[in-house]
């Protein structure tokens, strides 16, 4: 027999087993983690045991060093990033990184749960998600600690996660072109029930007002943060009567779409259009030009949220909201209208290559 | 006592641990995975295990329902691809996803083998690595099934190992451009030392054979198959005596920076150089313009090889070796030298967007 079967825990065990109808060896083994009990029995034990508020009162069966990360989709070009920062702490906390797929596009689905309950992780971090009610009762009655990475900027004042300033990166990034003397700026952003896209198009709002410009809807195009979105939307906007001279892009992967509507337009960007993503995934920088973006650290914030697991909360205490700072990181994409000589080609011997303009 | 105590096995035990100067008992717990077995031990009581030719008469502690997948190093877009691969072929055999990271550039180290030894996985799926001897060892010793991702074309003749049709890729690649009308057609491929950068250069080879055209060694670069590599190595090109009017790149992170060394000398793409990359990763979609590529199919080589683990080798037999083939997919990055009209867009009406030329 095991350790939680101390006096006190012994007649809330034996309650839970009369009540869920089954022995009391059936559920130790619930407990205990052990895969010979079936699904049914288990939901029903762990439901009763969470509901009796039945926390183990001394270490269960140990633990196994694995932190649990669930993505709904590994597609994005997120993942690599997210990953790595997961691993490193998990590295330096002598522990191994499990992956796993959630079934729906923001909620882990039942499957999911008994996996976990079977894996017994020294904690979860999910990308993205919401958690049902009942799967964060479930979590919590194993003492497994969770945390979400929220980079959409939606958080659950539940339970702990880490995000980044969007409304900060909307701010910088329209400010560094309107700073360039660019006076028609559009935003392609992500989509509009996204609190980060609002966060971001508000940051743009603020600085077209704070550098005098009016603010024109014709200008604000809602996308879904792939490149076609960007494409088409830059395309729309490009072959409109009153085009724009620059473009931020809620994503680099946008971006990368606005530069290709830009080519096949034959506008040669910065010198005929500015752009701007925002993200810095690698592809940023290996675009042609590079990408002037904001930086969002997503490997920091996976490394934030997974230390979050080795020094949870204090219980009863609120759950914690982390948000890291975005910056913008300036390449060769951006620059003044016109392609006039911009502060940062000031000195043309330190550009970064001879540019011999194809319109020349 | 478990189930390898039978009359055979039971005295292979003990004079195991009479040998290693350990109890009987320790000897058990290192069969069973047991933590509480210092390493030192562990490892002195597994070597005699697999010296006597120990392996375990039936099933020991349950198998973790883990796949374990193994990098060398997490930055590759590759990663993303196989990943999903591995992840999809677990999920289908009701297993998880444990990602490690090996300590050194190609053979995981002891600290590796230990946690595979206290995770129990299914099987281990390592990329681009090779084992040495008494890792493959400890491994077998525990019927741990084990497979190698290669696409380096370099495989150990003594691991099952999946990789792709590296001299078949080259040669349509090149193929490509001389179909084109291609003459001068450099290659920028991998580091000289690896099998797979050998292959591609000699399917470059007997293509430019097949097209009647002389092989110059000064059209040859080996490179590291990232974006800088392939900038470099075509800004030389390109500043020589006799550009060529293509290059074939050896992976497509190169063929970007090829891009930009032509965006950087005012050169268009594909008007004034072809460019074709290798892989077929998704930045080779989002690339302005599109790249040309090899089709390299990371995910489904991920696939063969997770599921080489649940249908393993006949004890015995010869390892296996899969080559899955590699395709050429045609995008907007390469067309004849010249800017002749290329056959792909014969038809105006139907080119993938009004080109207006910034050099026109």
């Amino acid at each position: 027999m095991h350790g939680e079967d101390e006096v006190g825990a012994k007649v809330t065990l034996a309650e839970v087993a009369k009540e869920a109808g089954v022995s009391l060896p059936t559920v130790s083994k619930v407990l205990n983690g052990r895969s010979d009990v079936s699904t049914g029995t288990r939901a029903k034990v762990e439901r009763l045991l969470a509901a009796h508020g039945y926390r183990r009162r001394v270490a269960g069966p140990p633990r196994t060093p694995l932190v649990e990360l669930v993505f709904h989709e590994l597609d994005s070009v997120w993942a690599v990033e997210l990953v790595k920062g997961v691993e490193n702490v998990a590295k330096a906390n002598r522990a191994t990184v499990v992956l796993t797929r959630s079934g729906t596009r923001h909620a882990p689905g039942p499957e999911w749960i008994e996996g976990v309950l079977r894996r017994r992780p020294l904690g979860v971090v999910l990308v993205f998600s919401s958690l049902p009610a009942e799967v964060k009762r479930r979590l919590r009655s194993w003492d497994i600690p969770f945390v979400i990475v929220d980079p959409a900027g939606d958080p659950d004042p539940d339970v702990p996660s880490v995000g980044s300033a969007n409304w900060a990166g909307g701010l910088a990034a329209t400010r560094h072109l309107t700073d360039h003397g660019h006076e028609r700026v559009a935003i392609v952003t992500g989509p509009e029930d996204m609190l980060c896209s609002r966060a971001r198009l508000d940051g743009y709002r603020s600085a077209l007002t704070m550098a005098g410009l009016p603010f024109d809807p014709r200008l604000v195009r809602f996308g879904d943060f792939q490149v076609h979105s960007g494409f088409a939307h830059a395309g729309d906007l490009l072959d409109g009567p009153e085009p724009p001279t620059a473009v931020f892009a809620g994503s680099d992967l946008q971006a990368l779409g606005v530069l290709e509507a830009a080519r096949l337009r034959g506008l040669r960007v910065p010198e005929d259009l500015s752009v701007v993503g925002y993200d810095d995934v690698p592809p940023a920088q290996w675009s042609s030009p590079p990408l002037t973006t904001v930086h969002q650290p997503l490997r920091h914030m996976a490394e934030e949220a997974a230390r979050m697991l080795f020094r949870p909360d204090v219980p009863g205490g609120a759950a914690r909201r982390i948000e890291l700072a975005t910056r913008l990181v300036v390449r060769q994409s951006s620059g003044p209208p016109g392609g006039r000589a911009a502060p940062a080609r000031r000195v043309p011997g330190r550009a970064p290559g001879a540019r011999i303009s194809a319109g020349a």
